[in-house]
């Protein structure tokens, strides 16, 4: 077993289980934590990844996002990974809250030092998949991935360069044209370099302008989130990329709602709900 | 206004609004948390404390319990107070995890130097209520209490302790018989001294034997509880202490749940619906 459990919850008749083990991929120890749904005692169940936002470990959702309970009714598993790689002490990795760790924003990264440990991509839709489709009771011929803020961007970014991969996506309050916001661009400048031709490979709207896709999208806003307002999130670039491109997207703006989890709490159910119909479709 | 807001999210169509506020009671400055369900704009709605744990602040139920959801529906507000008095350094105070600071036991101080604050009883039992009455679109003719681990022995001993103010009484791992555990018979002795005669008037196992109670009781204990099994809670001493005083208790020993707040957000819709019976009772 390459998963050594830190602790194990009951949780809604399921089990929460938090996990660590060693990534190839990342070259460090990870943490991540699964929820696991009575169904899973029967047999393989479908899979939500989620991806959490800057500062997030796998704990923030599991913790605070109250989706336990539809997933238990529903027999999704969820899966949170860690959002950089940890212990790796690279020269500034820990001096800001946007830029290394807790902030590997889910992309290949190719510039020194950080080429070397941050792949949370590669991580994240082929090494985690592998490792726990093989270790524990999951389905990988079924799953979504949903996601907030970073971990939004990351959602719709893992989703749109992988066709097939995922049933369906949702977001909540991503980083939707990270390319043009001041997160988005410190990030890839870092982690990729000054090539801003380079950077549109690992931006949702400038995926969806350029390949389209498939997917149904489903996205939630809070209009009084103040990075919305910051120009962090750009949903107006998401929704005219889709229009462009002819994509379908659900794009929900909830008056009054701000970043919080207590914003993804309201609301995740009707994604457990939208993922679910996709999972479960034959 | 005495209560200054410090942050203010939506939730679940509802308000959830951090306050501080100088408590005379406690003759310290405090912050509190309330969830005001949507009905609440429309006028006073009834009002559910929940009681925390130890090294608890009013944040831990608000953000894990999953309790707005149901909340919202039912129309309950939920007021969730900190565990202790805060900034009053006292010598020692902050020394450990079960006695002073995050450890107020919901009662009142008689030993010096804890009796010029540590008043957590008359706080929650009378100085709050009488503050939010008047503040805020609460109905405290209409109230029910609850809480987890300490905050479950607050829960019991403010409502054994007064009948009629409160409509209905619940806990989650209660501490059921402090003067018998290593846990109460610090807090006792410290905040009360040695006389255990006194004690008596704290431990909801003794108060129901001494006074019994109109009250039908609905308390979740978890099986696979650490705390249950070193003996720091001892429901069976409450279930003995009911039978003999010919009191209602529900005891649900839940099979695999241990003392966090995942079996707490498991089984809170029961405790609400339980709540909101009485509260809505004419």
């Amino acid at each position: 077993m390459s998963l050594e459990v830190l602790s194990s919850n009951l949780s809604f008749g399921g089990k929460h289980v938090r996990y660590r083990h060693r990534s190839d991929v990342l070259d460090c120890s990870m943490e991540l934590a699964v929820f696991l749904p009575p169904a899973a005692e029967a047999g393989p169940v479908p899979v939500l990844w989620w991806l959490s936002g800057l500062t997030c470990t796998d704990e923030n959702f599991m913790q605070k996002a109250g989706a336990h309970r539809l997933a238990s009714q529903l027999g999704i598993a969820i899966v949170c990974p860690d959002t950089s790689p940890r212990g790796t002490d690279l020269p500034g990795e820990h001096d800001s809250y946007d830029f290394g760790s807790g902030a590997g924003v889910y992309l290949n990264a190719s510039q020194a030092p950080w080429s070397g440990h941050y792949r949370m991509y590669d991580y994240v839709t082929a090494e985690l998949p592998e490792l726990l489709g093989r270790e524990l009771p999951l389905d990988m011929t079924r799953q979504a991935i949903s996601g907030h803020s970073m971990g939004g961007h990351g959602a719709l970014v893992c989703a749109l360069k992988n066709p097939g991969q995922y049933r369906s996506v949702s977001a909540f309050a991503p980083i939707a044209n990270p390319s043009q916001c001041d997160w988005g661009r410190k990030a890839f400048s870092g982690y990729l370099g000054d090539d801003q031709q380079v950077w549109k490979d690992w931006d949702a709207s400038e995926l969806i302008r350029a390949h389209g896709s498939d997917h149904e999208l489903l996205v939630d806003q809070g209009e009084a989130d103040d990075f919305l307002h910051q120009g962090q999130l750009k949903p107006e670039a998401l929704e005219a990329a889709c229009q462009e491109a002819s994509v379908s997207l659900t794009l929900r703006r909830q008056p009054g709602y701000d970043h919080s989890y207590f914003f993804i709490a309201s609301f995740i159910d009707d994604h457990l709900r939208h993922h679910s119909a996709a999972l479960n479709r034959d």
